[in-house]
C-alpha cells in the first residue's frame, strides 16, 4: 500500500511512520516530490495494517495497491474453476446451467409438477426455498425441514440436483444433508459466522451478492468460505439497490466481466430478483447469457397468484420453456452451449 | 391520484380537501375503510396539482395513478417510433444501428481514418465530440466549430451521418447545421432550456439518461423535447451512479425493457461510458443487444493513449471490428439484423 | 391497499380480482374514473397479500396505504418509549445518553482506563466489541467470551452498564449474560433468525440500521424483535451507503425525525461509523443531538494507532471529554439534558 | 499520481510508460516491490494526464495523490473566505446567515408580506424563484423578468438583499442586474457553460450541490466559476439522491465538515429541499447549524396550499419565526451568532 503524507507532516511524524512500518515487518520506500511525499509499504498483506497508519499523525490517505482477497483471485489461480454439482452437472465450463423452480416450496403436487416442467424445458438444477428470509415478520417464513424433504423427493423423481437456502448456522448440517448446492442469500452476505459454517460444509455454495455489496466485499465474503475449507463457491449477481424504483433492484451486469477478470470462480445471474417483474425477466436473462454468465437461476411457478412468495416475478412453466428456447440461441451466439 | 388521509383527519379538513378538488375542476371519490380513508381525484392531469394537496392539513400521502408524461408514453402511441436519420439509416426498427467514433474530435487525419474504419466494420453513424462537458476546468474542452467542420468533412468522405453533442442553447443552431443527430449529454438531462431549444430543432435528438435520473424523470425530459415540437427523440442508457466503484458507472440494462414498456421511443445503449474500461465494453455491448436495445454508441480511437478524452474506454479499430462480428451473431439470436 | 387496473383490463380479469379479494376475507371498493379504475382492498393487514394480486392479470400496480409494521408504530403507541438500562440509566426520555468505548476490546488495562476516562467525561454506558464482524477473513475477529469477561469487569469497576454486539444465534445467551444492552450490527439487520433470538432475550436491544436498509425495512426488523417478545428496542442510525466516497458512509440524519414520526422507539446515532474519520466525528455528534437523537454511541481509544479495529475513527479520551462539554451546550439549546 | 503496473507488465511496456511521463514534462519514480511495481509521476497537475496512462498497456490502476482543484482548495488559501453580499450582510464569518422566502415568486402582495415576515423573524436575505427548473414540462415555469422586478421591489421595501436562480447563459446578465446573489441550481451543477458565464459575473454565486455530485465534483464545478474570474462562491448542500424514499432527498451533513476541511469557501444548507417535508425542516435546520454550516436557505410561504411550487416543504411565516428563535440557541451553543 502507499501512504500519502500530509503537506505539513513533520520529520518526527515521518520517522514514527517508517518506524512503525519496520516494526510490523514491512519495508518503507519514500518518494519525495515537489507536491508531496509518499511512502510505499512493501510486504505480504500490508493492507491489513491500513487502519494502524490511518490513525497516525501526518498521514493524509492510504492507497491499497494489492487486493484484500487471495484464494478467490485470478492471480492466485489463472484457470476458471469448474464446479461439479452431481447428476452430471457442472458449472463454470462451456455449458450454461439453468436452475429453476418456485421461490418457496408450497405443496408437494406443485413442486413435483414444476420440477417436471423445468426439467422438460432444459433446466439442470431444481431450486426451491424451505427457509425464507422475509422482510416482514408477518409473511410466510417457509416450510423448513418439511420443505427440504419435498425437495429431496422431487430430486428422486426427476434426477435433478437441488439448491436451497440456509439462513442459520444451526441449519447448515440439515440443509447440507438434503441439498446439492447450499445457497447463501443476499441478506446474509456478511453473516460471517454463516459463511464460516458453509466453509466447512462438503457441498458447493451459491453466494448471492448483497444488495449493497461492492464487488470487492462480495469476493471477500467468498474468501471467508474458501479460507474455511470449501473451494466450491459459485457467485450470483442478483441486483443491487440504487435510487431507481421502477424495478425491484438494479441488475449490475457490469459485475459479470469484472468478476471474471478478478476471480476464477464461476458466476451466474438471478434475473428474477434483479428485475422483480415477470415480463422483464426474459430480456434480462438473455442479456445475462450474452454478457458471459455461467448460468441463471429463475423462479417458475404454475400459479403465481397463489405462490407463497415472489409470485409477481415467477414465470409460468410455458413462459419458462419459451425463454429456454430463446436462451439457447443467445448461448450459441456467444460460443456457449445449453 | 389518490389522497390518503391521516387517521385523525377532521371533518373540516376533509371538506377543505374535497372543496379544493372541485375548485380545481376534478371530482372526488371518497372510500371509507376500517383502517383509513382515501379520496380519489379523478380528471385529466390531476397529478400536476399534487403539491397543493400535500400542503393541506389532514393529508397523509398522495399516490399518483397515472403517468406524468403523455406524448412519449406507450399509451399515447402504441407502435414503436422509427426515426429516419438520413443516409438510409433509421433507428427503432428491426435493424440494430451502431454509432461509433472518437470521444473527442482531435486531428483531421485521425477522425477520417477512424471514420473509414468504423464504416468498414459496419457502423452506420459516426460519433465525435466538438463541445466536451469536462468535470475539470483544466481538461480539454473540445475544438468547437472547427471540430464540427471536421465532422462534416468526415461525413462527406464516408457517407456516414454524424452525431455530436450540444451543451449550450446558443450553439444549437450551429450544431444543427452540421449534425444529423444532436446529442444531449447526461449532465444536461435537466437543463430544461436546452431541452426546449432542441425541441425546436429539425434534427433528431439523442437524449442520454442523467447519471442520477429515474426512468420517469428521463421520460419527462424527453417529453420536454417532444412537447416543444420535435418528436424524433432517441433515448440512450449510459450508466447510472451507484455505490459500486469498480466500474465508472453501473449500466442499468433493466431500463431497456422498462422503457420499451412505458414508451414508444427507440432506445440505445452506450457501453463505453456505462462501464468505462476497455476490456469490459464488448460483453456489455452484447448484453445490450440481447436485452433489446435498438442500437449502440461506442467510442473508437486508433491511439487511445493520445486521445484528448476517454482514452481508457476507447476500443481500437480492430477490437471494434471484432466486436461488430460478435454483435451480428447476438442480433441474429434475438431476431434482429445488423 | 389500492389496486390500479391496467387500462385494458377485461371484465373477466376484474371479476377474478374482486373474487380473490373476497376469498381472502377483504372487501373490494371499485372506483371507475375517466382515466383509470382502482379497487380499494379494505381489511386488516391486506398488504401482506400484495404479491397475490401483483401476480394477477389486469393489475397495473398496487399501492400500500397502511404501514407494514404495527407494534413499533406511533399509531400503535402514541407516547415515546423510555427504556431502562439499569444503573439508573434510561434512554428515550429528556436526557441524552452517550455510550462510549473502544471498537474492539483489546487489553484489560486499556479497556479499564478507557472506561474510567469515558465515565469521567460523562458517558453513561460502556461499549466494547468482543465479536467483530470484519469484511476480511484475515482481520482480527474479536476476543469472544474473554472480551465479554473483561467488559463485565469494567462494569464492576466503573458501575457503567455495558453494550456489546452479538453476531450468532448461538451466542445470544452468553452475550445476554454479560451485557446490559445487546447490539445487532448493521450487517445483521436482516439476519432474521438472530432478530428472533434477541426477541426472546430479556435485555434491551440496540438495532443498527443496515447500510442499505430503508427506514421502513429497519422498522420491520425492529418489529421482528418486538413481535417475538422483546419490546425494548433502541434504534441506531449509523450511516448508509451512497455514491459519496469522501466519508466512510453517508449519515442520514433525516432519518431521526422521520423515525420519531413513525415510531415510538428511542433512536440514537453512531457518528463514528457514519463518518469514519476522526476529525469529523465531533460536528456530526453535535448535529445528531440538535436533530433530536436520544443518544450517541462513540468510539474512544487511548492509542488509535494500536487499536485492533477502527483506529482512524476513534477519538482520544481527551478529545471525547472536550466533545462531551460541547454536546452539553447543544443539548441545552434543544431542551435536553446530558 | 501513482501508476500501479500489472503483475505481468513487460520491460518494453514499462519503458513506454516512463518515456511518456518524461515526454509530458514529468519525472518518473519507480518502486519495485515483491508484490508489485509502482511509478510515481511527479510534477504540477500530472493528474490531468491520467487518461493517457490508463490507456497504455501494462497499467493496472492509477491513484491521484493530489486534488484536481486548486483555487478553491484550503491548501491554496488557508483562511476562511468571507463574502460580502451588500446591505451589511456577509457569509462565512462568525454570524450565521439565513436566506428565506417563497420557492416561486407568485403575487406581489404575497412576496412583499413574506419578505416583511422573514425580515421580522431575522432572515438577512430574501429568496424567490423567477426561473424555475421543473421536472415536468406541464408545471409552472416561473414568472421570468416580471418575477425579478417584484424581487427588486421587495428588496427596496425591506432592505434585504435578494437571491434568485439563473438557468440559462442568456439570462445571466439580466439576473445579475436584479439579484444580489446568483443561484445555480442542483440540476445545473455540471452545466459548464453556465458556470463559466457566472464566473464572469460581478455578483456572488450560490452553487448548489448536484443530486448525484461527489464532493470532489462539486468543488471542481466551483473551480470553474473561480477560474473564470469570480472568487465569490458560496456552496450549498441540498440533499443527494439515495435509495431512501421516505424523504425527498438524503441530506448529507457529513459534507459540511468535509468541505470545510478541503476548501476555504463558505457553505450553507438547504433543508427545505434536503428533506422535502414541512414538519422535518426544523430539526434538520438545527442540525445544520450544529454541524458548522455558515447559513441556511429556507422556503417560507403564507399559503403553502396555493404555492406555485414546493408547497409541501414551505414553512408558514409563524413556523419560520419560531424556528429562528430555536436556531439562535443552537448557534450560541456552537459559538456562532445569528
Amino acid at each position: 500500500m502507499i501512504i500519502t503524507l500530509k503537506k505539513d507532516a513533520s520529520r518526527i511524524q515521518v520517522e514514527a511512520i517508517t518506524g512503525k512500518i519496520r516494526e510490523l515487518g514491512f519495508s518503507p520506500h519514500i518518494t519525495h516530490g515537489k507536491e508531496l511525499t509518499t511512502i510505499g509499504v512493501i510486504g505480504e498483506n500490508a493492507i491489513v495494517t491500513k487502519d494502524i497508519f490511518m490513525a497516525m499523525d501526518g498521514v493524509e490517505s492510504i492507497t491499497p495497491i494489492s487486493k484484500p482477497y487471495k484464494l478467490v483471485s485470478r492471480e492466485f489461480k489463472k484457470e476458471d474453476t469448474v464446479i461439479s454439482i452431481g447428476g452430471g452437472v457442472s458449472i463454470g465450463g462451456r455449458e450454461i446451467v439453468v436452475m429453476a423452480g418456485p421461490c418457496s416450496i408450497d405443496t408437494r403436487e406443485r413442486l413435483l409438477s414444476t420440477a417436471e416442467a423445468v426439467k422438460a424445458a432444459g433446466a439442470k438444477i431444481l431450486r426451491g426455498g424451505a427457509f425464507k428470509p422475509r422482510t416482514s415478520p408477518y409473511s410466510f417464513q417457509g416450510h423448513g425441514e418439511k420443505g427440504l424433504k419435498l425437495l429431496a423427493e422431487a430430486r428422486k423423481h426427476t434426477g435433478l440436483p437441488v439448491i436451497t437456502e440456509v439462513m442459520n448456522v444451526n441449519d447448515v448440517e440439515m440443509v447440507e444433508e438434503y441439498a446439492d448446492v447450499i445457497q447463501i442469500g443476499a441478506r446474509n452476505i456478511q453473516n460471517f459466522d454463516l459463511l464460516k459454517a458453509v466453509g466447512k460444509a462438503k457441498k458447493p455454495v451459491l453466494l448471492k451478492r448483497g444488495l449493497a455489496s461492492t464487488i470487492q466485499e462480495w469476493l471477500m465474503s467468498a474468501e471467508y468460505i474458501v479460507t474455511n475449507g470449501n473451494p466450491r463457491v459459485i457467485l450470483c449477481e442478483r441486483g443491487i439497490r440504487t435510487f431507481e424504483t421502477s424495478t425491484r433492484f438494479t441488475m449490475d451486469l457490469n459485475a459479470i466481466p469484472v468478476v471474471r477478470h478478478l476471480s476464477h470462480l464461476p458466476i451466474i445471474v438471478d434475473p428474477s430478483h434483479g428485475v422483480g417483474i415477470r415480463e422483464f425477466i426474459a430480456p434480462l436473462a438473455k442479456a445475462s447469457v450474452a454478457v458471459g454468465a455461467d448460468g441463471l437461476i429463475i423462479e417458475v411457478h404454475p400459479k403465481p397468484e397463489e405462490a407463497l412468495s415472489d409470485g409477481p416475478q415467477s414465470l409460468l412453466p410455458e413462459q419458462f420453456a419459451r425463454l429456454m428456447d430463446e436462451l439457447r440461441l443467445v448461448a450459441g451466439a456467444v460460443g456457449r452451449t445449453m
